[in-house]
């Protein structure tokens, strides 16, 4: 197995605010190269400490990438730790200096001192192109490993990466990766369910993943056990069934538009405790517009019966958080849009408006078509944002099962 | 300076998939007890490499705090790994195998005999209590050091970290932060401005972060520099002006919603490119039924004309990306919803249906009240996520700053 360790330089990723997320665009791109991530250090711009880490790395990893720390300030320390650790110097590159010099020209100012810094390269290093900004970055093989400096910024980062690095990277063996997703189910009750597959898994390795109202599953094989990853594969469809709703790293919203798409219909939503929620989903995939005529928050009672003509009646009989209510949201707001599809969502998101009847958490969401209504009842655990999503999920749910009915 | 160091272990922490956020969360805690996160390591469920982790914290920070390993699982090897590092046995502590014992038969379980694991405890330690879950943590004060063992899932960790762990932790040298955040202006435009006070900085640390349509500014300062952090954050006050939306850590939705409820005043919206994300900002305060009363997401001409009146020869002769269209959505909703104040967006979210005269990223957002409608035209660069969220933020601070007038 090829090793990899990512080596995050900057005091800012030490502060409360800033967590490190480069290093899972890295680890996604070694992986698919056949090389595992076993360590990840974040440190602060310290000539020593990240000296230090250089050393721990170099002991126990193949191939070293660090972020940051390659700029033009005194605080830029990367370039020099690795050198000191190397016991190797700094020499000055022509190129990259002038490289340097000509994006400040071209913007009319004259380049800082500092920057000539930036054209500094440990010896028998090479430089790799910046294409985003001044920062260039290094790669240097030596001592068996192979290094690679990149700049902190993920756009300058990821491009550098793509474009120069990679070509460079040594590759291990490979493996696959096959990934479910699950909408609305339990962590512990997946895994349960789940447990006649995973636990005869002999060189296929099993991971779960739970994220607020899904659940991933991610089943990683070597090559040479293709067939135990396609037979394990084929019983977890067969356990888990329609309740995978994609078998890619793909959020619901995009599955329900490529459906709608696919069927050529069109949605509209009337919502009121998910507060625009769904119809925001549903309107973050390009192109939404060819599925998505129109969407209500209809908070108050008086815009429910304005916007959608819910009679008042019926909201003094049955609350304006009921099945009854939930229809007639759904079928007045298809009937309005002239949609093939009306969702309706009424709820209580919390924290207060629950009562022992009506809960905080209850919500009820009604599917609408030509044929047929249909309405579901939850109960969500609390969390205003939670039952804001997860209802937001139910609805899409159910709006994918119909489609795939 | 005291120093802590964060080593969070599990191999899930090194998957493409899952970020350590924990560290966070106890940073920001640490700080508040003058305690600064020098390093952070994360590293997969192998003993060596977690003692090695142990070995390296020792000799350069104070305070070292873990997370995660602490599980009845044979992946669980921090509690190994400390004793092996440190040389001293695992020894079985009574009262926790009672309560470990407890918890299953309250549930009627037997308890499986890997959870006796969980009461093995470093010889000389104190056990921390964990309510919510089997996993006690672990402190131990050894060789001049604070080393605390805390469990991985956020829910267990936190709660152990602020009642047991918390009253045990060294306190450093106080120090204060002032927090600003500012809308809608790009971070080397802010960092521009500031550098008059930024420059002259003795003991104050100055960070800019940039987020999707804010940057956050926070200046350091230890207690004894007091004089000068106050001096300087009112020169900030002084060169960004009502800029600044908030002086904490506060969403740009907050704040809105603190001052509609401060003055009683009602909002409703009509949006069409943020499609929904405007309503669903404004409703993730909890109580905004207070002060929302409804929200319209008008993707189609059909539905800007049926919901909203807006007359198709208007959005014939200007388009339906325009100022005059943007005016009256928001005129209309505001009328239709007897609400105090109405708003309209309108634009072009991508990354198709541009063209020359109206690029994507062209964004019209109109505020009415009883008095006026005002309107602001947006360019925002690519991106269909980024262009929705600043078009909301956008519309978001045009009524902060109609509010704060």
């Amino acid at each position: 197995m090829i090793k990899a360790e990512i080596i995050a330089v900057g005091s800012e990723l030490l502060t409360p605010f800033r967590a490190d997320t480069n290093s899972l665009y890295l680890t996604r791109s070694v992986e698919e190269h056949g090389i595992r991530v076993i360590a990840k250090t974040i440190i602060g711009d310290d000539l020593n400490q990240i000296a230090q880490s250089f050393s721990i790395a170099f002991d126990r990893s193949d191939v070293i990438i660090s972020t940051g720390g390659l700029g033009p300030t005194i605080d830029d320390l990367t370039r020099e730790a690795l050198t000191k650790y190397l016991g190797i110097p700094l020499v000055l590159d022509k190129n990259i200096l002038q490289k340097i010099e000509r994006r400040f020209a071209e913007r009319n100012i004259k380049m800082p001192e500092s920057n000539r810094q930036q054209a500094m390269v440990p010896q028998g290093a090479i430089p790799l192109e910046n294409e985003n900004g001044t920062a260039p970055g290094i790669f240097i093989e030596t001592r068996g490993k192979q290094v690679f400096l990149l700049p902190g910024p993920p756009f300058e980062l990821e491009a550098m990466w793509e474009k120069y690095a990679l070509p460079l990277l040594k590759r291990g063996e490979l493996f696959q990766r096959q990934i479910f997703k699950i909408a609305l189910m339990g962590e512990s009750r997946v895994d349960e369910m789940l447990r006649p597959v995973t636990s005869t898994l002999k060189k296929t390795e099993y991971t779960i993943l739970a994220g607020p109202g899904e659940v991933e599953i991610h089943l990683l094989a070597p090559f040479d056990a293709k067939e135990e990853l396609l037979e394990s594969a084929n019983n977890v469809r067969a356990i888990l069934g329609n309740r995978i709703y994609a078998e890619e790293l793909a959020y619901m919203e995009e599955v329900v538009a490529r459906l709608l798409r696919g069927f050529n219909k069109t949605v509209s939503v009337a919502e009121s405790c998910t507060g625009g929620l769904l119809a925001h989903r549903l309107t973050q995939i390009p192109g939404s517009s060819n599925y998505f005529e129109r969407g209500v928050v209809v908070y108050s009672n008086a815009s429910k019966n304005q916007v959608l003509h819910v009679p008042y009646e019926l909201i003094e009989q049955h609350g304006a958080v009921s099945a009854p209510v939930a229809i007639t949201m759904a079928e007045q707001i298809r009937l309005l849009s002239h949609s093939d599809f009306g969702i309706g969502i009424t709820g209580i998101a919390g924290p207060d408006g629950g009562n022992e009847q009506k809960p905080v958490g209850l919500v009820f969401v009604a599917l609408a078509d030509l044929n047929v209504t249909r309405v579901e009842k939850y109960h969500f655990p609390p969390g205003r944002d939670r039952i804001k999503f997860m209802a937001s999920q139910a609805a899409l749910n159910l709006l994918r099962l119909r489609l795939t009915e």
